[in-house]
């Protein structure tokens, strides 16, 4: 992870920030403070710290909130000191850090409330930015979700293409439990209450219900009863959630939280000398 | 890059993807074809095919449509022949690249196209996800706008807090224009119509007009004349495009079209058997 | 793992190969044979060819027997054709890998059959060489092993000092079961009956019995019946492996598969002349 | 080496301790000792150190004794301090090392006291796993064996495919002689007493005796006076070695110290609260 | 960077210094100086200091100059203290990176020195030695020169076959301002003085005037006026620099500082026990 | 070495080549030749190639000579065929190689001319650039020379300080050779001829002569014999190694070789149109 933040400082950076080197002194020491132009959940405080610490060990950053906490707009999140080039220089990249992994927990958080009083329990997917998915990850955790399987190595989710490709419901979920690894769960992902039916019949830890309108769920819910844990996937949004998870399924995954989620808008504002009075100053 | 496509594929596969590993027969053959499900336009082809030629070099993919290209919704955009394996490990992690670079290019056309008639263009920023913005400020190019500085090594952007640090608009200009290497122009952020004149006095080349209000934009404009070039900044968004660009400047730079566009959904359907007539089949 | 396959090589041949390059014509072409000098089953093939792609892609190799094949002692396993220069360079790497990979095949397959009239089914452990746990786990399924979990990531499995962390079995059990992704079974190490009773009176998945006397397992089986799977661990050796399988546990877990197994004695004998009889020669 | 330290915890931990992760609190502390259940020569004290580093840098860590050192069986060699998280998350990697190496110069340690009352030395050779020679060949040197060359750049060793290419013995050493580096010294492989006084003859500076006999060892010795340094090769195991070494030979070399030791069974035990004064404790 | 001193680092010292290790005791201790034998410009200091952190990053490195500076003969540089087999290993390293560098910048600071009394600039070129471009541009400035673009991405230079192939001076200028980033200026390069004019007159931003004789440069420089920056460049010694300079050109490019500098000669020279008297001692 | 040449490239190209996108059509097809401006001896040829593979590997490039070659002034040494843009892309850190290499082959070719009457044999040090020792002592044979060890780990080389360190030359041989390993020779460095003495007692391997005058190098060759292999350091250049040669030494040893080689005038000069005639044309 050390090693990408590398790239993401020399992805900006690269033989130098042309700008600050010829404009600001080399020995000017300043003091920034981060913070939202509107209310969010914080996510990618260590990518943040990290950012700094490449471009130079020496600043120092206090962190006043944590990572899932809620933010109230304008209030500070991060108070910087050091070099004045340093903070110029690595302000970008580690706010695009910042805006965007807070993106994401401020939308989990936002969905996770809506289901709070159902025993439905609000998942990630696999849709995350490619890089990215530990820290993405992450930030659906801190926003209040829970994670689906990380990879294709840790979960077995046995899909349309398997089920055709094994010759069917039965075959499929025979083959995975015979051959996989013993620790996993075996999940297999179903169109229609027949296929569910067969799912169960045929001994399936988790069925995850695609696509299946509200009724179709309800129904689901009712002939699975408690003899595995069933996962509603398909147009999952803000919208819909509360009456998903109002069926009574176990579990809710959506890939928006991670693909379509938009940046929080964070801004780092430079203190003024102490004396001046105007401009904003740390607390 | 191609390295970064390789940690791409890594993320998701790790030790291998089990499901497919354990339910579906080493030697079977498949094809595929990918598609959106609503109209887009591409950006990502290269990476997509890259994540294939990681995962399995012998796929076959045809690329029905190129980077740039207006796309309907549901018409094949790769059509993909191979282990079916292969197209099972790698069809995640490929889509993601596209569905997010497309879902750039996408919202990039539709505000160049809400400007067209203007002499304004719309430029990207450095708000972009970090590692990936070779990709992204492509993408901004395949929707039909331009980039700004790649990063802080090949342009000179003098914000407040430089000016701040240098002693005034005139002083930064000066010692930008004295150290940085002659092949940069140089450019300044402004927040008033005051300083808006300073650094016309100064000989700015480039002026950036941070959070200017339409009236004070056609001030600008009315006031700077041919003496430099215009870039206006700030509550850039689809709504507010055109009238930002018929005030006459002739940059217009958006944040959000890298960090928060939402990705395009698409899709990769494998197809039947030829004989079974049912399901999708390439045509 | 190409990647770590590029640093073996570069960690016997650094700046060249001096003995060939000074002895050694550098348009000689030759070709040679790999066998054994006992009978083995061969794992590593993949790792052999590649040190030869590394080293020199126009080196030829042919197959004659597949990962997970019994070899007769003295049969030819790879027969080679190339630049002389390249096969006397990447000889030792390449036998290197197939030495210790086949080592491990051939003690696993010697153990499993040693169980194969049982139900029990031998698994590796993590107990593997750092930076080689895919060849390695990939060794034992060619001697007919089954994999345990790859890493900490992809299962769950609560060991004595998890147990006491979290104040009990039954305290232990309900967070993993809470916390964890829901994709994982939830394994537990029990030390003796009395803590097996409490871990299938919470539920567990998957109970690991450690360092059980025969009888103990035994008793286990008995216990448990059908509501878990048991796993024995501890004191596996060929010895004792067929005396655990027939207690009835499903999966018997050895350590030693891939920390203590001895390596094959496999050579390459380079062929002589067509002409001059005496030698060995392509078959 | 640090490269390859982190890559070996990549391997283990990949995205994460899943189990440690949801059952221990990420505030609770631990201490534990590192011991093993059988007599050894400790190695790898420096990986082991690293691995810790590497999950969590502020783990402390305590070692009793130092590479090299006869630990007897059940004393503490390292005593450790730190998160239990990371005491957790660390400990299979960091074990994994220590294990194997400790085989290694356990191994080298028997065999070189073995010989101690001749002047033969014992030596390793390139039979090494495959990115660990760096460690393996210390370890040797932990157990009081000698290094023979690290890899193909830094000592000229012809063996007989190498001799055959030449066109006899006398031109490959003149070849050799003439042709590499003048900082090296020439060996080569002779496989019968006539190869013996040939390569004697043209002026060898090491002869390596492959294969041969206790009477042929002995007829070399004599044959070579001091004319150059005589290596014995192959066959040399424990039940051998001292036979060997009483010829007269210079130097014995011994691929099974590398290739198939067998792993110090070490273990990691936690220490439980001061206050129940049952359990493991630090001395 | 870092990443490539730890590559430095490696390509000299492999698998260890087995001639320090041989020799010297680990743990005796002693210090040494760094002098030039003749006087110079000192550059390289980073590296000199990272090739010792990461051979023992507890040696101790006191810089009696700084980079930029004017280094008499035989006046110590830097003075070291730490593990005397740390400072025998890393010695050679760690000049070959200051001796080159100092190399760069004596050579500017003679050329700079040269046309102190002229308006023009000395600038170096892209003809840096791979993978040494950050490092060579930086002794440039430590010599007192400016840089050039740093390499193709962050300027705009179209030379002869950019020409050629776009159909024109005038197209190729055009194509240029309308594609390219608009952060850059235009560079073209003309091969006479009816180039020039039409470069003029199409509005070059930057004219790079390729092997002109004195008497051109001249008749450019009358004719140019302030209408653009005119860059001299073929030619640039120390003997014919100066004429250059004269001509009125505003800047002077020169490849010949970073191809064809030679090394100065600097040595590291340890310091004897305090108590003998005899050697050289820290002052 | 081809992730250096990697990284060598990305270091030129970054993220693009904005001159050539701009004013280059993307589909343009293009030819070119390279030569020199001068006499040279030909090195680098591998490296030249890589860049363009790196770049576009669809570009075909025919060598005319060969490394080692001595190439006339004006004489094609490439033809190169392909996109225009890869081919102006490419071009700089191709040359960069080349000429860099060129000039090293080109100086030593001249000075072991002016010994090849004697029997001495010419040889570089370790004072390369570094990340470029594999070239650049490549670079030397190719002109005709011998290469001294590679590092540190390949080759024993007593200094005066290990001397001072040991306790004398006699203690510092002794040490050397009872611990290193057996494959490499000692040589050791003296000052004076009462250290040669001394040394050629102790029974050294090779003796390198520091600093010695002519008349003490006939001595000690005189004082020598044939006991040991000598070789002379120190002020060695064209102007001074013939008489070096003739005192009879073995081999001479000659840092500005590559630490202070001037580079080669090295040109890539593109084919115009076939049909105008005027231009350079393939032969």
């Amino acid at each position: 992870m050390d090693f990408l933040i590398h790239l993401a400082v020399q992805e900006d950076v690269a033989h130098g920030d042309v700008t600050t080197e010829a404009v600001v002194d080399a020995e000017a020491m300043g003091s920034a403070v981060v913070f939202g132009r509107e209310p969010f959940v914080l996510s990618g405080t260590r990518a943040f710290r990290q950012v700094f610490q490449v471009v130079d060990p020496t600043v120092e950053i206090e962190a006043i909130y944590q990572d899932g906490d809620d933010v109230p707009a304008n209030e500070d999140v991060f108070r910087i000191r050091g070099r004045l080039r340093s903070l110029l220089t690595a302000e970008r990249t580690a706010l695009n850090f910042v805006q965007r992994l807070s993106g994401i927990a401020t939308l989990t958080r936002r969905m996770t409330r809506a289901i709070s009083t159902s025993r439905a329990r609000l998942l990630d997917t696999r849709k995350t930015t490619p890089l990215w998915r530990t820290l993405e990850k992450a930030a659906v955790r801190h926003g209040g979700g829970g994670n689906h399987r990380f990879g294709l190595s840790d979960g077995i989710l046995i899909k349309d293409n398997h089920i055709q490709a094994a010759g069917g419901i039965r075959k499929a979920l025979e083959r995975a439990r015979s051959r996989a690894v013993h620790t996993l769960r075996v999940e297999i992902e179903v169109e229609n209450l027949d296929q569910l039916d067969e799912a169960l019949d045929a001994g399936a830890d988790i069925i995850m219900l695609d696509n299946f309108s509200i009724e179709m769920l309800k129904a689901a819910v009712e002939r699975a009863g408690d003899r595995c844990v069933l996962e509603a996937s398909g147009g999952v949004d803000l919208g819909t959630v509360r009456q998903i998870a109002e069926t009574g399924v176990h579990l809710i995954s959506c890939g928006a939280l991670t693909h379509s989620s938009r940046s929080i808008d964070i801004s780092m504002e430079f203190c003024r000398q102490q004396d001046t009075g105007s401009g904003r100053v740390w607390k």
